[in-house]
């Protein structure tokens, strides 16, 4: 009873051996987290088209609704960059960006998206997510980091940009390049140039300076909140917002609100593909990372329970006035190299973040747009792994073709597109290859009972019966070739009056492959040519009894291969020198 | 060269044998189809919201392009009826039913399905046909006959209905049922009675009169044109279309014209789509028609020229006056039935529908509406069998689950919707199939250098080296399953402290399951326990050189288990007094 409890809510087990160490450690973590979530929210809702203070509210309940559901120790969710961009491609597509319904909107898909995660879960459906190939999950986190860094490009410069591809986005940009608008620039080329560098040469210069590696590596995570609080100060200064410099404004200050998803069938029929998108996407995501982290550790994850996680945060974020939220990759691997060891990391951040939303966002009044698309374009560049890219070309040119075709559709018609396409073509490559089944010719190994392959060992074999070993189960992918393929064979030698199916490695033959072998049996029928099958197994000659086509078979079912040797071929046991034996019941 | 001819140009084949004894079988089975495709031409191409006349055009230029072209001997091509209903439920989506548009839009239809086909022939798809499971292929040719024998319903009784689901359709039908026309009832009822005892009853009593078999079969056969005989008959008499019986009317006499499909990009794009479901479905309804007959004559067809036959066939359509067509069923048998040997029986029907488009055509003006639906109606119910989805269902519960999916959506969402739901759940389940790979643990065979299961054999094996045999290709299906079995048999075993991946049967190993060996090979070496590969294939070796695996791998790669074995528990041979040989170079 207990133990089924806790299946459901790890909390119940991490939280049984909680202790004053691990507390420590738990509160070292969030408040690193937190100082870099606090910019990265900011950032993200601005990627999706929302006030900034909704990525606040998202980084909050979610958290804790993670922490009593989530098996990942120490995978940290929020508003993600490729969730972001779906969900204002999702949202655009019904209201205007940042008006009250397009908020509406925002909250509906984390609703939808939180069901479909919990539905999911308790279908137990989290081994889809082994489904896609690694090199698809490649180009759909790649890909949209591109179409993510051009569209902030335009806030860097302060030019205004639109659209949903890398196309669209680029044509936009030069478009409006005469908005350029040099105070922003001056505010965002630095930034962006800040931290860059941040993220390559703070460290090392820390580390000569005399510190110890793990402060030098916290304090270059605290870039961005140098670079906010720079260019805050600058802009405050020197009143550049006069001058046509975009600021975040007022946010309002205080706890999230509840909320209640708007319930408007029509809207939600128009959401609910997106939403099941970026569910599937969110998942796939989260799933990776929390794996990787796992592993370091020795601990393990349950993705039935992640998804069941995940749909808890989405449906926390849906009540609590945030947007689509999932497992990110830069903030896990921070909250994991800075010590923490359970998710009460996660209550702890999202109390910090709490505390920011009461305390901290007046500061954040002149802090230029510039600066958080500074802010992600850093973060999603570094998704960006061209390594990882030329690794699949030199291994596997399929792997390749996919990956790319993921990026490519991706680029030019959004990520479900990408996603959609890379994972057809995934599916179909491997249905491909499935459709020859393994199959050898087999005869008698002389002095044994055993059948082996005519290629690769020195049998003895009839001319008049053909004996075909097949390796692997039959299903609609490859009954149609093995048809083909046991028709040629009897055909092309014409003193063939028998064909014995060997169906020792077979477990299944589906409806099409039964359909297959009645077909084949028809075929060498007409040729005079009989079709027998040998070491059916139990459960396949179950089905088969229920079938007509043990009535029409011309040939019969042996229970061992050499009883249809027995049948069939005597002559061989002489010229083997084989004792007959009597015939398996 | 010309056998490269001949098999892009079959006609050459079996046009070098023709004589004067297959001129005759062909003639005899023309003139028998010809009398079965006029009624079926103009009763289909109403079922697609055209004018009667494009259905005979469709029946004369298509055939000639398959006599050349097609490599089934007796394939009958022309208009069907899931077609047909496809074309509607296209071409409706861009202009109104009867207008120029909409025959425009049905010519393009023609003409982007014949290239599809065209180019899918030329990169050699046709195996594809073999992906799609025959419980789907039932499913898709089933739920259309119920769609379209509830459309036809309404011009029975003189009632319209509209929509293109069964939902749609019934419901418009009980909305109308005030229009319900009795002289419209009178003449409708009747045919469909006559016509469905025709089908089953008429043989046996012409039999019975004292005919032979074959020529009852054959005037059995011909009963659509006695109802359309009399029906006629009956409307020119008593004046019916006065009383609100619609009749085909005025039917243009002539030779098809010469069209050119519309070049219009948008209208292009909006239609490429249903074009290419039209495609496929019409391609796999015709090669499974194809093959059956082929087989019966032990015949061959190739599915790749079929692609191109059909395609020819449908851009002849394009080009004089028609609309998209396919191989059928119903007449298909007819003419194998009939004696037809080859495609030139196609070419006589032709001509036999030419000239009847040049004569007959001023005696079809009185031919009532209701007499082509109830033509309809008896065709495509004979097209739902009730005994196939019986036996599917005993047979196997999950090729069920696809059928009736296949069949649900396509009833309330459309063909492709269902078509779409069908493929997609038959190939998830065999994914889900797939997603475990069959593994052995292996131990020594004493007294020999060979490895079998543990659990089936009396095998040596030792405490701290684990064996595991893999017996297929690693792909992304089962990539991540295999991660987590090895690395819980590893962990579960204390002692452990080297495992070995037996590769014999290991074909490929994708990007996907790389990483998920990389993955494993850094649990396994977290746990200081070594991971191991051997028997390792040629090509697959090659390629994981190219990657950064073998670097990483924290134990070596055997070229055979029994080195593996020598090199790692040496101790076995003693105990199973087996010589220790030089390994492998």
């Amino acid at each position: 009873m207990s133990s089924s409890l806790a299946r459901y809510f790890p909390v119940l087990e991490w939280g049984r051996t909680y202790s004053g160490r691990i507390l420590a450690n738990d509160l070292v973590a969030a408040v690193i987290v937190t100082i870099m979530l606090i910019p990265q929210s900011l950032a993200y809702s601005m990627l999706a088209g929302l006030p900034p203070v909704i990525g606040l509210y998202a980084s909050m309940a979610p958290l804790l609704a993670y922490a009593v559901f989530g098996t990942s120790r120490t995978l940290a969710v929020g508003p993600v960059a490729v969730i972001s961009l779906m969900t204002a491609a999702a949202a655009s597509k019904v209201a205007t960006a940042g008006s009250p319904e397009y908020i509406a909107a925002a909250l509906i898909l984390a609703f939808l998206s939180g069901l479909i995660l919990l539905v999911m879960g308790l279908l137990k459906l989290g081994a889809l997510a082994n489904l896609l190939s690694h090199p698809v999950i490649s180009g759909f986190i790649t890909a949209p980091g591109l179409i993510i860094a051009s569209s902030q490009l335009g806030h860097i410069l302060g030019i205004k940009t639109s659209g949903e591809t890398l196309v669209a986005i680029v044509g936009s940009f030069f478009r409006n390049i005469g908005q350029l608008n040099p105070w922003t620039a001056m505010v965002g080329i630095p930034a962006v140039a800040f931290l860059f560098w941040v993220r390559k040469g703070l460290k090392p210069l820390l580390i000569k300076l005399g510190l110890q590696t793990r402060p030098a590596d916290l304090i270059a995570k605290a870039g961005p909140v140098f670079a906010i609080a720079l260019t805050t100060a600058a802009v405050a200064l020197f009143d550049l917002a006069e001058h046509g410099v975009k600021i975040v404004g007022t946010i309002p200050t205080g706890v999230p609100p509840l909320t209640i998803p708007l319930f408007d069938p029509q809207l939600w029929m128009q959401l609910a593909a997106p939403a099941l998108f970026l569910s599937i996407i969110g998942f796939v995501e989260s799933v990776s990372v929390a794996k990787t982290l796992a592993a370091k550790r020795r601990q393990r994850i349950r993705p039935d329970q992640e998804l069941i996680g995940l749909g808890a945060s989405n449906l926390a974020a849906a009540f609590t006035g945030g947007y689509p939220v999932t497992g990110g990759f830069a903030r896990s691997v921070v909250n994991f190299d800075a010590g923490a060891e359970t998710p009460a990391a996660g209550v702890f951040t999202a109390i910090g973040i709490g505390l920011a939303a009461l305390t901290l966002t007046p500061l954040l009044y002149f802090l230029p747009n510039a600066t958080l698309a500074a802010t992600i374009i850093v973060a999603v560049l570094s998704l960006v792994n061209i390594k990882a890219i030329l690794d699949v070309w030199r291994y596997s040119k399929s792997d390749f073709a996919a990956m790319m075709l993921t990026i490519g559709m991706t680029l030019v018609a959004g990520v479900e597109a990408g996603v959609v396409a890379g994972v057809g073509l995934s599916v179909l490559l491997f249905l491909h290859k499935a459709s020859k089944p393994h199959m050898a010719i087999v005869g008698l190994v002389p002095g044994t009972q055993h059948f082996r392959n005519i290629h690769r060992h020195e049998v003895a074999t009839s001319p008049r019966v053909l004996n075909v070993r097949i390796d692997e189960s039959l299903t609609f992918t490859n009954a149609g070739w093995l048809e083909e393929a046991v028709t040629d064979l009897a055909l092309k030698s014409p003193d063939v009056r028998d064909v014995v199916l060997m169906c020792s490695a077979v477990n299944e033959i589906d409806a099409t492959a039964l359909e297959s072998i009645e077909a084949l049996n028809h075929r060498l029928s007409s040729a005079d040519v009989r079709l027998h099958l040998s070491e059916v197994k139990g459960p396949v000659m179950d089905r088969l009894k229920r079938s007509h086509f043990l009535e029409e078979l011309t040939g019969q079912v042996f229970l061992s291969q050499f009883d249809a040797l027995q049948a069939l071929s005597p002559e061989l046991l002489l010229a083997t020198s084989v004792k007959r034996v009597a015939p398996i019941r």
